[in-house]
């Protein structure tokens, strides 16, 4: 734990098959008027949508729907949410779904009140709001991106090619947020399996950089290990309560900036990976786990003292009569049957991902320096062709 | 994770070797008079006193001083400290040293404006808050016993042979918290190691209780883990900042309530010492030490899963050719070989404890009833029995 920072985490979270009653508790506490955040409708079939709107009207809430929030929200989208609310008054925004609705709930909240164009303030130039934020609560139907407890939204720009996300400070955070897992169980496998690799890469993102002893890392490996124990049992039987629960908290505490304190980070898959999403709208996680395989290998020896860490309290390796090397190897080959199982895209050209995109993506990847090696932009282009 | 529950930990931690700095920033939040609350002067010693005196000085605040809190504070020091926030009618309570310190002050905190004795309604009667509470900030000068981020308040009455704890909830928690492991380099060695065993008995207390997969547990086995090798350093060289900041981090994350959500608890080896601590006025953290090992020596056989578990995650304990109960004891004198290595008090004889004592120190003993076994007072007396 080296360096100076503050920690403050003001999410207040409810946990459990009888969670989303807590609505009853939280909805008196903001003003009349609620827009309801949702996604392309799946919570209409499971039932879900029918409990949220008793419950707000029960607490007397006028409700203004906004629903059709895409995987990816576009800043179309958000400029879309932020007129309804000034229409509307809104006072505020419950969103049920999963990280993309709370991601466009966040950004929607610094957005109302504030004179200029969102993606120019906080996208481009990213500034801090300076205007009143409108309060947001989450109701999490689908596990992966965090959101639920941090300040990050990310926006889509179509038109530019990027994909972008702004780590907004705790006062945007959601108020509260109401994490049931059974809200889980009737998400396609496919979906599940890419949160599930989202929260594994989220730890990676914060684990797989700096020299120091550092606390942090020692929970993140609790973390991921949690994480994989669970993904087994939960592909081979979605609806294990025990199973689905451990992974909703696991995202949680995966990115709600625990496990980064007091150590540096590095964000380069999903620097790769937003990247590719701009040019595909591909599923966030699997764009992830496309290009996980080749970065890692491609750093590894820069950082081979965290890698080897990784093989043996992650995976369990067994060092011996093995090189350092060959256990860091050992452990990402490890992850990758890992990663196998849970049938996770693993190749680029299965995301709609052509030879001559490559180039594109390469330019519109930001490069991050918290890693083990800052890449070159030729470096950029070798991982994705080796991910292609 | 299984049963519905919440979580909320609304208190701001400021970290590192210039955190003190943030009582600039922190001050100015709360009213003008300020009661500094401190213990037996160590703090007037090592210089930290006259930098929080002239930061207090320099925000304009009236100061009372409040020293003079013993290790184990007392119902007569709280009913004092009532008094002195009375009489001055204080806005605001800065504790400047160790969990004594910051627990005192969170039971002064519910006190002041409450008409009923403190012992009588909170440790007694076991009554939440229903008067106007005094905000508290805390400067750590001694890691161990979490209170910088809980709602825990230990008080001691002398006279009753009682040690009791008071778990409130988390509007009484610090508001903040100030965490630099430069100031824990001066504390004795007995001291910090009696703190760092606290650390890890915390994390045992709620990780030895339950059958089911959890999350929580996983975060345990990386915190338990951290804390031994940072240990290990510290002892060596008291001054390595680094092994320093991690002991104080995980102290914080011990017992702050994240390791315990979603799963039950045992918590009976701080009833035995608090016993103890009550009849002796031994150091809170020896007292546990003494009597750990006699107490899951004597569970282990009713939840082996778990103490499998524990030597193969936290102690590295190879499986090959062993039976799931030689593992589990082998992972036990792993632990007990470290707690030899630190330093600790192994046997309540070495804290003055009396064959004499026995009957009263059982009597005193709250039964708890979420670990592997269910203690009966005969028991209780046979673990005290083998700890002496």
């Amino acid at each position: 734990m080296l360096g100076n920072f503050s920690y403050l985490n003001p999410t207040k979270l409810y946990f459990g098959e009888d969670s989303l009653e807590a609505l009853k508790e939280e909805l008196p506490k903001y003003g009349n008027t609620v827009q309801l955040i949702y996604g392309g409708g799946s919570i209409k079939k499971n039932g879900i949508y029918s409990q949220v709107m008793e419950l707000l009207k029960a607490s007397g809430k006028t409700i203004v729907e906004d629903g059709g929030v895409m995987p990816n929200p576009t800043v179309e989208k958000l400029r879309d949410g932020v007129r309804i609310a000034r229409e509307n008054q809104v006072d505020f925004l419950l969103a049920v779904g999963g990280g993309s609705c709370c991601d466009y709930a966040k950004a929607v909240s610094v957005s109302v009140h504030c004179d200029e164009d969102p993606w120019e303030k906080y996208y481009i130039r990213f500034e801090e709001p300076d205007c009143k934020i409108i309060p947001v609560g989450c109701v999490l139907t689908m596990v992966g991106t965090g959101s639920e407890m941090n300040g990050g939204a990310v926006i889509t720009n179509h038109e530019q090619k990027l994909k972008i996300g702004h780590v907004f400070g705790n006062h945007v955070m959601p108020k509260f947020t109401i994490l049931n897992p059974k809200f889980t169980f009737t998400l396609p496998k496919d979906q599940m399996v890419a949160g599930i690799y989202d929260i594994f890469n989220h730890i990676c993102e914060q684990y797989f950089s700096g020299e120091d002893d550092n606390t942090s890392d020692y929970i993140s490996e609790g973390l991921m290990k949690s994480v994989v124990h669970s993904s087994l049992i939960a592909i081979g039987n979605p609806e294990d309560y025990e199973a689905r629960s451990n992974i909703m908290w696991t995202a949680t505490w995966a990115l709600n900036t625990l496990v980064s304190m007091g150590k540096s980070t590095d964000w380069m898959v999903h620097m790769l990976g937003q990247s590719v999403g701009a040019y595909t709208n591909a599923t966030h996680g699997m764009t992830l786990s496309a290009v996980s395989l080749p970065y890692y290998r491609h750093i590894m020896p820069y950082g081979l003292a965290k890698f080897f860490r990784f093989a043996v309290n992650v995976w369990g390796v067994d060092t011996n009569g093995k090189s350092k090397e060959q256990i860091g190897k050992e452990g990402l080959s490890r992850m990758e049957s890992w990663m196998k199982e849970l049938g996770l895209v693993m190749k680029l050209r299965d995301l709609g991902v052509t030879d001559e995109m490559l180039g594109g993506i390469a330019d519109g990847t930001f490069i991050m320096e918290g890693g083990y090696k800052v890449l070159t932009k030729d470096e950029v282009l070798d991982i994705l062709k080796n991910s292609l």
